[in-house]
């Protein structure tokens, strides 16, 4: 019988929203980084997201509780940012064997709370839940955030001979980066306020899965020049297409915006490299065939 | 070193919303059956939960996926009808072993969105993550909800001489019902319209555990009249009190509200009992002690 390790997580996920129907008040659905809801307010839309990380597959036993907490927050909050939103109200849903150290959760808890006081966002509630023994501890946070309309980026709003740019450096997150990074929210904030920014994605996964996967919702192909690709201290092309876990954003803007963008860019955000690393094209086979990213259950 | 089988559920999450900061737009935070927040609508509050089941706790490895789906949406929903609302969008969490059969969490889906479409709620968004070997599988489930404000009930508003009132039987859910419960949504919403619902909350830990919940939060106690339990076929009083994931809805209502509310309630749900079972107190000391119910890491 055909197991998840056979088709991969895309594939999964796929043939799983076929059958969802669709709310009248759903103005984009499963596939993006957040679900957006029209709630009826008239200057922005609700986001939505949920997101968990696992024990051994995200953090290992041994991580301490403090930096396990704000990876769980931060991770929830790059989906906001991704979509040109702000987080608001988070709910934390703890699985853990009944042998864990009151001590670590508590920790747990202040990592969280400190991440989502630094982006303005509250717990408002949650749940715990016991475990059978030996299995994997599951920490998951759903949460809302908020989007003005006219601030709105999707992952499928990519044009053709956009330029693909990426925050940041890119490659060996494992070495700490994905225990401590700090969400781009001001940075996808001032982005969308200023510019024309068609397609918008957080880096989760890898360049190597999450840039077909904008450049294939977008209707595109694209050109990746891999000697552009902006490397982390210790890392190379490789790594920074496959690591994952790089929490940068990835967004595409026409070739006409690209000079004044990166002008102001560096005088605003001095600390944090922008960088373009291609475009997007017609051809819907792309110049290059990536390797490398992370996809759950075949990685 | 202290741990969680140590302190138990209900002590844990307290210790934990002691350090988090509380947003001025959350109407209820932790400790009701969801979050209540002012979105800033007009005529309601917006509802935010979120529940998790995990195998080998809430359901087995062997129980069929379309059972195990609703269960996890009905949980969600029965928490939104305690509060005296509907649900609105629901986001999936599916953490599982790559070696889970596609066929399975297929069938898993299909009953997801068959509970959501029952009741109106549309599913999302979600997202999967694989699972190290032979870890138990966990699917959570968040979602927001709508409730009129004039409708929202809590579980800290009863008042001394109010009648507890229990829809349906309890006991014995194991049997069956935990897989196939129907939240009681349009009683809850027939309640709030035409009755003072001082406090309400859906019974999912037994009423051993629950009650002394509900009557601590109104700064109450509370007088059970054990042999008024109703009670399910082949359960008894012990059984009722102690077994859990009942799912009916546990409310209290001034006295003088009681006849009307029992007579025009048997004319309107000839198939479902209500019972009153007791009174709340002001001797925060109950009459009785109860045994039994279910806590996440003590039980």
């Amino acid at each position: 019988m055909e197991d998840l390790k056979h088709i991969g997580e895309d594939a999964l996920i796929g043939r799983l929203v076929k059958g969802l129907g669709k709310g009248a008040d759903v103005v984009v659905g499963p596939g993006d980084d957040c679900a957006v809801i029209d709630v009826g307010d008239e200057e922005r839309y609700q986001l939505l997201k949920t997101d968990c990380i696992v024990e051994g597959v995200h953090f290992l036993a041994e991580t301490p509780g403090e930096q396990v907490g704000w990876k769980a927050v931060a991770r929830v909050i790059s989906d906001f940012a991704a979509m040109g939103g702000m987080p608001s109200q988070l709910l934390v849903t703890l699985v853990m064997p009944e042998t864990q150290h009151v001590a670590y959760v508590e920790k747990l808890y202040q990592g969280m709370q400190k991440c989502a006081a630094e982006y303005g966002a509250v717990i408002s509630g949650g749940e715990t839940s016991s475990l059978p023994t030996s299995s994997a501890a599951v920490i998951s946070i759903s949460g809302t955030g908020w989007v003005k309309k006219a601030h709105l980026v999707r992952r499928d709003g990519g044009k053709v001979n956009d330029v693909i740019m990426v925050t940041g450096l890119l490659g060996g997150s494992i070495q700490g980066k994905h225990l401590s990074f700090h969400p781009r929210v001001k940075e996808a904030q001032w982005l969308v306020r200023d510019f024309s920014i068609h397609s918008m994605m957080d880096l989760s996964d890898g360049l190597a899965k999450d840039l077909p996967r904008l450049a294939a919702l977008s209707g595109c192909g694209y050109e990746l020049n891999e000697a552009m690709i902006p490397c982390s201290k210790g890392s190379d092309t490789a790594g920074a297409l496959g690591d994952g876990e790089d929490y940068e954003l990835l967004f595409t803007v026409p070739a006409h915006e690209l000079d004044t963008m990166t002008e102001k860019w560096n005088a605003h955000f001095s600390q944090l490299s922008l960088t373009p690393i291609g475009k997007l094209t017609s051809d819907m086979v792309p110049s290059v065939s990536l390797g490398g990213g992370w996809e759950h259950f075949t990685s």
